[in-house]
């Protein structure tokens, strides 16, 4: 029994995205002595939220509470959590578990965001022990111990909040693929994850960071965000031919099905690689030229978040390279419309909700 | 001047793929002093040859002598020759040159079968310095020295001929990706490619080599070749679910447009590789979803042929190795026939043309 009650803003149809969340209570998942209670201080708004409000990625389990980029303070722990103790500022992005099982081949090897075996959202999935996953548009959020991540020390809790997915999303697959001295990149779509990717792919040493997107008028501001250079797809002509092979990596953090994939890959150098980080509705991609790969050995991948040890590595080195995201702070009260704004493409480039009750 | 007839096996015109080459006198490509001439003494059939009379991969200049598996013995050398003397023994594949320029990305550091500022296939192309490229169906041929590459003592001019195209071709990946101890291979089609693919995985020393194509009837051979296990995707029942994750590396050696690939590359484990060797015609590929990539970081990528110092690297390889290709032997004069049962699928597993006369 707890003396706090788990309430937030409930999604009850696909409307809801319109801005017609409603306030109420609900039964977060089933307690185990691996658990954590967190207040909840701060969410951020991601593009996901949306999706699933909207039963963009399948028919949603109604009611649903969104919000997976959640800080907030400790206030119950369970009998075998190490990891945390009460007062704690923790974190809790996309991922609520996975197997975490010792023969799990990704478990056992610190890749749980690609667990096969259980992996469970933070909200919208029903946990194996039990209960379906409620998001942090809400007072409270309760997590596994190994999914919740300690707050570094000189981060701000509105800038680590959009860190935990929006961050994690391409700065795994940068590190991964590796982004770093030598390196040219071009990060397409420049939102909410792209302006993370311009700012880690600078951070982490990248010769030349390359922003692509659609329209001439975000140049300013995408030079502002760090990058070196940009093309705007629509506007520029013969950007394909001009910048052909020119690229070592490329992230994509787009998701319009309709996305010029064909000339995207032909920017990568010979051996080079295509990360796609957005998720379609229904995953459709644009068809993909055999050719294409064959004539300069490109990569195509995907990546899907970041494991919790992954998390951590970035949040330090966020306090280290002194990472400013571009992030809004909106009332938790504003919910709603937050949302709205939020789909109407007005962030710039993250909007975080903030319980004032809770600070 | 040279005191010897280039003469082949000429296609005229799309119908040349059913047994209609002609025989009769070309022009080679125009000397100079990089060039080696080469009297042909044998030469493997390779699928590109089909593709490439019968105008499978866009409109052919015909006439075309066809054949880029090509061993024979050198007769005349160029003034700048320094790799090769007379009466050595050299191998030509499906390379003719590249720009071989010191400030190319991809010639400058041994990737020539990348460049694309000078992709010249050893027939088909026409050559910078002048000239259309004619292939191995033939008396004798004309190589750029760079891409003529000595043949080591110890390797049948049988077995070295399908190496230089249907060898590199998926060597290159292999070796590229990995493939050696403690991972799982898959390779997709077991014809001439992919008969190569499980000898040399199985030489690499893959944990476990698995052979998968369509039909049960097959098992028996692939097992003999040296796979581990084999997959009849036509005839076992749930295989993908069956197999799933179970693989590292994939190479795929089918150019089959209505392939299963989702299927296939649902066969990946976490961070795994399918590479397509295999090229269909318009390059049409089946469609890629987006959570496919995501959810297991699968990454899909092309390969194509090999540059020289691998194939050199290779062809030591098969000696250390005594990797024993299935190749049959089929006198020059039956080329027209050779092609037609080439064409039905009956070889086991490539075609060599051998000029007696040459011998």
């Amino acid at each position: 029994m707890t003396d706090y009650k788990f309430e937030g803003w409930l999604g009850h149809s696909p409307e809801s995205v319109k801005g017609q969340m409603k306030w109420g209570e609900f039964e977060p998942k089933t307690w185990t002595e691996e658990d954590i209670d967190i207040k909840v201080t701060h969410c951020g708004i991601c593009g996901s939220d949306l999706h699933m409000l909207r039963s963009g990625w399948g028919p949603t389990d109604y009611p649903c509470c969104v919000g997976h980029e959640i800080v907030g303070t400790v206030v119950r722990v369970g009998k075998n959590v190490t990891q945390h103790k009460l007062g704690d500022r923790v974190g809790v992005g996309a991922q609520g578990r996975s197997c975490m099982l010792s023969d799990c081949p990704d478990c056992s090897v610190n890749q749980e965001s690609y667990c096969k075996r259980a992996n469970i959202n933070t909200y919208g999935s029903t946990y194996p022990e039990g209960g379906k996953g409620f998001g942090g548009y809400a007072t409270y959020h309760r997590a596994n111990q190994h999914f919740a991540i300690q707050i570094p020390e000189g981060l701000k809790s509105e800038y680590a909040a959009p860190l935990m997915c929006g961050g994690i999303t391409v700065y795994s697959p940068l590190k991964n693929h590796g982004c770093g001295p030598g390196k040219s990149v071009g990060i397409v779509g420049v939102g909410g994850l792209g302006h993370f990717a311009v700012l880690f792919a600078r951070a982490l040493g990248a010769d030349k960071v390359v922003g692509i997107s659609r329209r001439e008028a975000k140049r300013a501001e995408v030079l502002k965000l760090g990058a070196d250079s940009y093309i705007a797809t629509e506007e520029e002509e013969d950007w394909a031919t001009k910048h052909a092979h020119s690229l070592d990596l490329i992230v994509s953090t787009v998701s319009n099905t309709n996305m010029p994939l064909e000339q995207y890959l032909s920017l990568i150098k010979t051996n080079g690689t295509f990360v796609q980080v957005g998720a379609p509705d229904n995953g459709v991609l644009p068809p993909i030229n055999a050719f294409t790969l064959l004539s300069a050995a490109v990569k195509v991948t995907g990546s899907a978040i970041g494991p919790p040890r992954q998390i951590k590595e970035m949040l330090e080195f966020a306090v280290e390279k002194n990472i400013v995201p571009w992030a809004q702070t909106r009332p938790l009260a504003d919910a709603n419309q937050a949302i709205v704004d939020m789909d109407a493409g007005k962030a710039r480039y993250r909007y975080v909700l903030v319980n004032e009750n809770h600070l």
